[in-house]
């Protein structure tokens, strides 16, 4: 009997429904000749479903979304100009909400160029690595507080939250990774001043290292990475890391790879006990919304992503080289100014060709 | 009477006293025509000073270098290779040390392109901002701890400690550069994750913001901050922002203005009770000390900011100019492999023309 796989899907906000609509197509396409039945659920949430409803993330909801097999998520954050809607509360409660919720210990953000895209770099050549972000503590504990809010005497704490079993798992699925790659890791954080969380990432990644003898690794400091990441990112092959750290570096990645368009995610339940979730990087870009001038490419590779941890690989290879394809056609013919649903479709061209 | 000003020289580690011998050149070039004594002592701290007499900073030179009109730091950090020397021990208690114990609030780092000096960027044009990161508090503080170590159930915390009187005057200092520049200011932070600091710092910016009606300012998510810094670092003017996040961005900032070697800072010591600290970005390279091939334009350059610091504004600009005049000409005879000396000889010439 054919493998059966339930995706929730949430469109979420802003370019959310559209690039969404383009990674269901493409689907669509490349699950067409294989033997797996794929059925999708929609879950209204996100920034609209808050004003209507007043939910962010319902217990109810969370527990049907445990259900299903991965989930694929568009982009969710308010109209900054709708006073509305207080600031970050549904990025917190709803995306972070199910990043925590659903355990995803390893964000996952590949970084690569496509040929003959452009990149603010200059004369840099191609590259391809791959930031492994810990998604499920450090300063993102939500751990923290006021005292005497508003006073000249206020104190306003944030709390990294650092544990063995976040890091090491995190640190392993990294090395695994690297194991598979070009065998080279780089931890990055900033263990001269962060010591006691650095200590633990240090030792941590000392420690798993001895499980994968193969794998050379190095160390450096976050700031040090940014420098390399615009001078030499060919260096980098599995850069592992914290939080808030990954969050930083991904979004450098994604500029020097050709733009937050293109830059993918998985949100990974590295345990397989809850539903996995992919997603773009970039966010709802309410000021372009609805005018299908969004990029789809990061949500559809992002898809790919799905497709992967799905164990339809062959898939999911032929979405990336489809995408690849039609980017590099693209860049050499100087095409731009094609549709959100435009590009969707050569897409989805570009994999019937290869069927 | 002249003025006078006794400076303490904390010439470091690595290729710290190369560039900083390259700095008093400079000085001593840029002050032979200014009415004002000024005299130098220097210090033996750093790496080496700590293996010989087993002391950082100790109470007794504390209370000598608060004694200094102004500190000129090269850099300090042993070689990593050298197992003698605990990593990150050196910087904390030496460099933090002396930032945190001199009260250096802020921590001013000017970013700026230098006609025909090639960045990484691609065709960019220039672009001329600072970033103000605050110097005594935020992740820095060193507050945090770890449970359980070596333990499957261990815990690492670090804490980001924000006070209202820390984020209210760094933010103030830097709408005062606005004031003085372009007019134009960024918080960055990532206040839609981090809620009780973040608050804090835009609740501060904006109070702050009304005392200065001409000033307009934004806000920009600290990972956003990145991506713009590589493909749009013109539409920034004066950033404001935390201890680690400056630390991270004014790297970027170092890397698409041409490199680590032409960026310079000050600690500065806002309230003028202790001495202002100036010392090149770049850290004490032990690879390349001793050879002669360190730039030494980021020390010449932090000379110039503690010129200005003591009110020197003519000498303090005269460097600045003469420094830019150089790397021009440097750039566009295609000058390359100069030596460390040569080049601080050269912005000596160039001074002298000018005098
Ligand atoms: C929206 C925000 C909470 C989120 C994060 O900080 O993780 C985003 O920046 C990302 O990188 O996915
Ligand atoms: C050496 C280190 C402690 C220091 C810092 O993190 O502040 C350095 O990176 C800097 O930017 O001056």
């Amino acid at each position: 009997m054919a493998e059966q796989f339930d995706i929730a899907v949430i469109p979420g906000d802003g370019i959310g429904p559209e690039v969404i609509a383009e990674s269901r197509k493409v689907l669509d396409a490349v699950l067409s000749g294989v033997e797996a039945q794929v059925s999708y659920t929609e879950y209204s949430l996100g920034a609209a479903h808050w004003l209507e409803t007043g939910e962010t993330l319902s217990e109810e909801t969370l527990e049907k979304l445990k259900q299903h097999s991965a989930i694929l998520f568009g982009a969710v954050g308010a109209d900054p100009l709708d006073a509305r809607i207080p600031s970050g509360v549904i990025e917190r409660e709803l995306l972070l909400g199910l990043r925590f919720n659903l355990d995803h210990s390893v964000n996952l953000r590949p970084s690569q160029t496509f040929p003959g895209v452009s990149t603010p770099l200059d004369g840099e050549g191609d590259f391809d690595f791959v930031v492994v972000r810990e998604g499920t503590e450090g300063p993102y504990a939500g751990n923290g507080g006021q005292l005497r809010r508003g006073t000249p005497q206020e104190i306003a704490t944030e709390v990294s939250v650092n544990t063995a079993h976040g890091v090491r798992r995190v640190v392993r699925d990294a090395f695994l990774r690297a194991q598979e790659r070009s065998k080279k890791l780089t931890l990055v954080h900033k263990n001269n001043v962060l010591t006691y969380a650095g200590d633990l990432w240090t030792r941590t990644t000392r420690e798993v290292a001895e499980e994968f003898p193969e794998v050379t690794w190095d160390y450096m400091h976050v700031d040090a990475a940014t420098i390399h990441m615009v001078t030499d990112p060919q260096r980098f092959d599995v850069i592992v890391t914290d939080n808030l750290f990954g969050d930083i570096l991904t979004d450098l990645a994604a500029a020097i790879t050709g733009g937050i368009g293109l830059a993918s995610s998985g949100s990974i339940n590295a345990e397989g006990v809850y539903p996995s979730m992919f997603e773009p990087v970039h966010g709802s870009a309410p000021d372009i919304a609805g005018q299908q001038i969004a990029d789809p490419t990061a949500a559809v590779l992002s898809s790919a992503l799905m497709l992967d941890n799905l164990g339809l690989t062959e898939a999911a290879r032929a979405v990336e080289q489809a995408v690849h394809a039609q980017l590099t056609e693209w860049a050499q013919a100087g095409t731009t100014g094609l549709s959100t649903a435009q590009r969707g479709d050569a897409f989805v061209a570009k994999i019937k060709e290869t069927l």
